[in-house]
């Protein structure tokens, strides 16, 4: 049993790392976009419709709470208040990796509590991909039965990964694991980066896998490369975390590579407000997840997540207002100005590979 | 009267807060614009002449004195001066919004005065659109009718609607009232800002619904999300004043996009001296108005008003004579450098709606 | 005689403000210029040849001593020594505006010790446009005839006619006074700026009116907004100079606008050392001019100013050699990097008026 | 014997100036270039094969150890611990200029040991063009059978030549003798700036002469102006090396440049970390090469020298398996994003001479 133990005491670890410190890291590009001012925008504040639908679910607000925690008992008490706030506000709601419960079912507990607190909420089970193909679908349907989701969200997080001491080193087989799991699964399958996105190609893979939908995890949220080094004990790891601390595509940029294949997202990774969010829905994404955000009130107390919850709300309903927004639809419409590093990123994106070639168009 | 006092009493506490306290948010973007040197200017700079036309009246200078303040005792002495400035240097003069008089005429007082003073300018009645959908024509000519005023100017403000306290949280009906108040009326109507500026697609809509000018309003100058932060009493409201301090589009890129509709306009937010004005107008704008800076020399005395604007005029006409521009019709047609975020923000206008087509070009 | 005091005077005025006092402002732009590196440049760096043409004259290097001083009886060792540096160097020389000593023939030793000092040398006399209209061709003449020039350089300074006391607020007449001189006058005529740069529309303007060559005298060196600001007793006019110490078209903008008319150029304005000269000439000027840089050491003492002058040669030398350029003809054929604002300005020239066209191309 | 002594004490002053000051100046660029995370990189880390081919030379590492020492007795030790890491590794290796040893072949001490210690590496020889003009193929001839070397570098450092007491201020003749070389010499020959970089146009030279790759020493690394500028004792030539310091075509840029002409290249100049190796691959490189990085544990001890290269691997291998590739080809076909000055100096490369036609095209 060493292993479940270290998997599950790793999630009270991260809680508690992410709680205490800072553990962001970079810039997720929300500061390049604005928003264009709509000065007479012909719609009612109060009557704002934040309903909208993602993979046949009906969701009371393109709010989506991102896949956290659970696998520790520690952790019980947040995901039972993070639950009952999907099923007061009916968000859209992620658990945590269920891998320490797939290894040790004693440790169920900290997730079924979700489903209990959450009967009606649209929940996504979660599990490593790596995991995936290490233990076949049936780990996939262990984890959704063990929380009845309705999709379940397969993350990658290979740089974690590579510099956590605990990781794997290998991703071979998981795309095929992947594309075996989407054919045969009786529910959409999302794949879910935690902290570096996914690039247009990678985006093209998973698509063509089968997946319904993608989950940004971008660059500039919440970084796995400061946590690890805060967690580090071996010098080499440490530094490791330090030297990848920059690495991963950040959430707007990833967002409009994946945009361009076509399919579902949420964006996570950096959104702080429900300006970014309502950004987020401009630049074509379907929800906007949280992390971090709600994570700090889901562990002081039910007010105080909702008090957020509500604020985040507040914030998106009034970019909506003053977009001429009246619907989620609509504000999947508005213009955007795209501005610095992050236009040079995405203006970087479209040439073959070729530098000279993609710099000098001959 | 309940509602009259407060709007009575809110328009004496902007004036203080305006007078003590940074109000100003955000860049207007007149640094990132530049005038082309024009080493042998052809000119007389003591011929210059800085007389202009807007709607039919003819001014004495393109600057514009723009809406303020009235409504409430204490601001009489403020409006007469800027009155007298008006009258003495031929200016045009929008007056605040008259709401409170018209809930209350034993306020018209503050209003009358402009008249009384200043009885050959050209004069802006002012009226919120929201007032105007709620009460129709009748209050938009009772506005006129109350200073004698050669045009009308229906303010939206809807961010500050947004987040204050009294705010009126719905703009249902108010492209509608426009239209009939454009259709009907027997003055001009301009449309104006108050801080976020104009989006080309709104100043399409504005004029489509045949309303004769302008007024730009853009984000970079006074800031009513500071002000109402300000103001504010209730945590929340702070909170999204403080979330909304950077919403707008900024006056040198807002101008740019109205000038593609075609109409005429006065260039407000941020303008902060003569040469902003000759830039505004290199840019396309009819008038530059400012508030802010005569708001301050206006509550000391009318000297210091005189003072402030034959600075500007001073500062106009050294940049029209270094452009070689002897009128305001030359200087219109002076070119410009644009650069930084300002023209970063131009150029990511022009696309359509999908941010990967706007970036990419496919 | 009150008029030639104060012309006179307010020479030595602005050598001691310009020995003590920080006199320049903005940026020329040659921070965003690089030269290419030519890492095997196939030349022999003590056999680089400096020697250039500029109108027939044959020079020695590229350096010119741009116009400076004269006309007060303590500015005559300054010329003595500037003059004994471009007799010994062979460079071309510009000397100081010779409008008091025209208006007060006893100070014309302070010009006349120049030609006595530099028999040989290619000197310029100096004249501002406004004397040049006001007092004719009759001035010019004599203006050459008192240093025995070999070419004049009609100055414009219209930035600081508009904002010093003294100043001369109308430039009616000039460009016709302009032509009429280039087509009688039997020496070549250089039009010149003092710091606020020539742009591609008035570089067209004076060549169209017969002139030889322009001397950017571009923005971004020693700044006249700043010493009159220094020099104002007014209120007024410090607050001008003030307002306008970011007036102008940077040298090295300039220079790429300039040069798409065609004729020959000298880069004055914010050079700084023998690589602005290299850049400059990379960039397509003729001769690359200084004035502050060799005001200071020719204030202190002739072998000051020689080693400035050794040090400047040694810069332009190495700056030839590692771009493989034997002679100025090919250093004139080198490839630049141009990037930052400058770049931004030079890129944003190039369309018609109207900025939404300027920007988006439709 | 004195210039013997010169050119070899010459060379222990380096080491230590090296190892004591700040002796980097600039900026490589690779802060500007970002590589394109790769979700599900479908490969495993532990099993990334480092091989890779460079001239026929079968290494097991892209990391090449760059040119450094070598020609006083006191640098044996440091090339002792370098070699000893080459032949542990795999890795291509430079050793310093082997002028000193061919002057006084006593010295050959401090470079025989290199080949004694690495008996199955990849060596380059390494020989200044200036010495290879003055002393025919001959020098080259000897100075690779002196370490058995299975290539030689032939390094132009003319901007340290320029700045240096005892430089060589004559190229002429430079190119015509590495002509001589490519076609007689039984070995690959690669020419090697150190630290200003190759242009397009000097690749296109340089290839045309026989050359066989090359090796960029680009701008941003370790500064050889700034390392003269320490040593220099005569003020002028401090003054220079001072001046010169920005002077150069950062690494990224020269790589990018070099490229276009099509052969192996080199990437060398401020590379410092296995990611920026990674870049050097993904933007076209064969190898990246690092000196100051591995001097300094060289300095110290092996055992210091082998965990720099384990961790530079180590990186390496992270950024490989998160770009998700499993061979150096792999990471050379891996997409980046090119931002800051680095994409405005690769854009600004394409245009013609003509600054105006460059920037405008027209
Ligand atoms: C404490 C914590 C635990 C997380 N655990 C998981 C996880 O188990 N599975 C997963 O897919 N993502 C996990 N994430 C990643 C988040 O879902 C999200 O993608 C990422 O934190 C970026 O969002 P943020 O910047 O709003 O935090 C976790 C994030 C945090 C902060
Ligand atoms: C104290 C104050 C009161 C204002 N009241 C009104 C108003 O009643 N109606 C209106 O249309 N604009 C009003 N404005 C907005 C100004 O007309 C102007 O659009 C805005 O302040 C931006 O210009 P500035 O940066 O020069 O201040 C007011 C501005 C200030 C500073
Ligand atoms: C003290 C001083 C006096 C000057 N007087 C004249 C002048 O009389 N006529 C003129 O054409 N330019 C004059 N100039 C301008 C210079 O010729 C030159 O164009 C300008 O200073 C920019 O070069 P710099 O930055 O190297 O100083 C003067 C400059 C200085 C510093
Ligand atoms: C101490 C020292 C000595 C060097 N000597 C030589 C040399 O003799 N020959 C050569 O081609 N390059 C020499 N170089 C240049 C390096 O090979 C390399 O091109 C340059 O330092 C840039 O790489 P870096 O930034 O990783 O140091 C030397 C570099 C250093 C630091």
């Amino acid at each position: 049993m060493r292993r479940d133990t270290a998997t599950s005491s790793r999630k009270r670890d991260h809680l508690e790392i992410c709680y205490e410190q800072p553990v962001e890291a970079g810039d997720a590009g929300f500061g390049d976009v604005r928003l264009v001012h709509n000065a007479i925008p012909e719609c009612d504040m109060d009557a704002i419709d934040l309903k909208t639908r993602f993979l046949d679910a009906k969701l009371d607000s393109p709010l989506f709470i991102a896949a956290m925690t659970g696998g520790h008992p520690d952790t019980l008490e947040v995901n039972r208040r993070l639950a009952r706030a999907a099923e007061r506000y009916n968000l859209g709601m992620g658990v945590g990796s269920q891998r320490a419960a797939l290894e040790n079912p004693e440790l169920e507990g900290s997730f079924t509590v979700v489903r209990e607190e959450a009967p009606h909420a649209f929940l996504c089970a979660n599990l490593g991909i790596i995991q995936l193909r290490d233990h076949g679908i049936e780990w996939a349907e262990r984890a959704v039965e063990m929380i009845d989701a309705q999709a379940i969200a397969i993350h990658v997080n290979l740089l974690q990964e590579a510099i956590q001491p605990e990781g794997d080193h290998s991703a071979v087989g998981c795309l095929e694991a992947l594309r075996g799991l989407c054919e045969e699964f009786s529910r959409p399958v999302i794949v879910k980066e935690t902290g570096s996105g996914i690039s247009a190609e990678t985006a093209r893979k998973i698509f063509g896998a089968g997946a319904k939908a993608i989950d940004i995890g971008g660059y500039g949220g919440t970084s796995w490369a400061k946590i690890e080094r805060l967690r580090a004990t071996a010098p080499e790891l440490a530094e490791l975390g330090e030297a990848f601390l920059s690495w991963g595509i950040p959430t707007v940029v990833s967002l409009c590579e994946v945009r361009r294949a076509g399919g579902p997202t949420i964006a996570t990774g950096g959104l702080r407000s429900g300006i970014d969010i309502a950004k987020s829905l401009a630049l074509g994404a379907d929800l906007g997840g949280m992390a971090l955000p709600l994570l700090k009130p889901a562990m002081e107390s039910e007010e105080a997540l909702s008090a957020t919850i509500e604020g985040i709300h507040r914030h998106l309903r009034v970019a909506m207002f003053l977009t001429g927004s009246l619907t989620v639809a609509d504000l999947r419409h508005t213009r955007t100005y795209i501005t610095g590093l992050t236009r040079q990123m995405i203006e970087s994106n479209d040439k073959t590979k070729d530098p000279a070639r993609r710099l000098h168009g001959y």
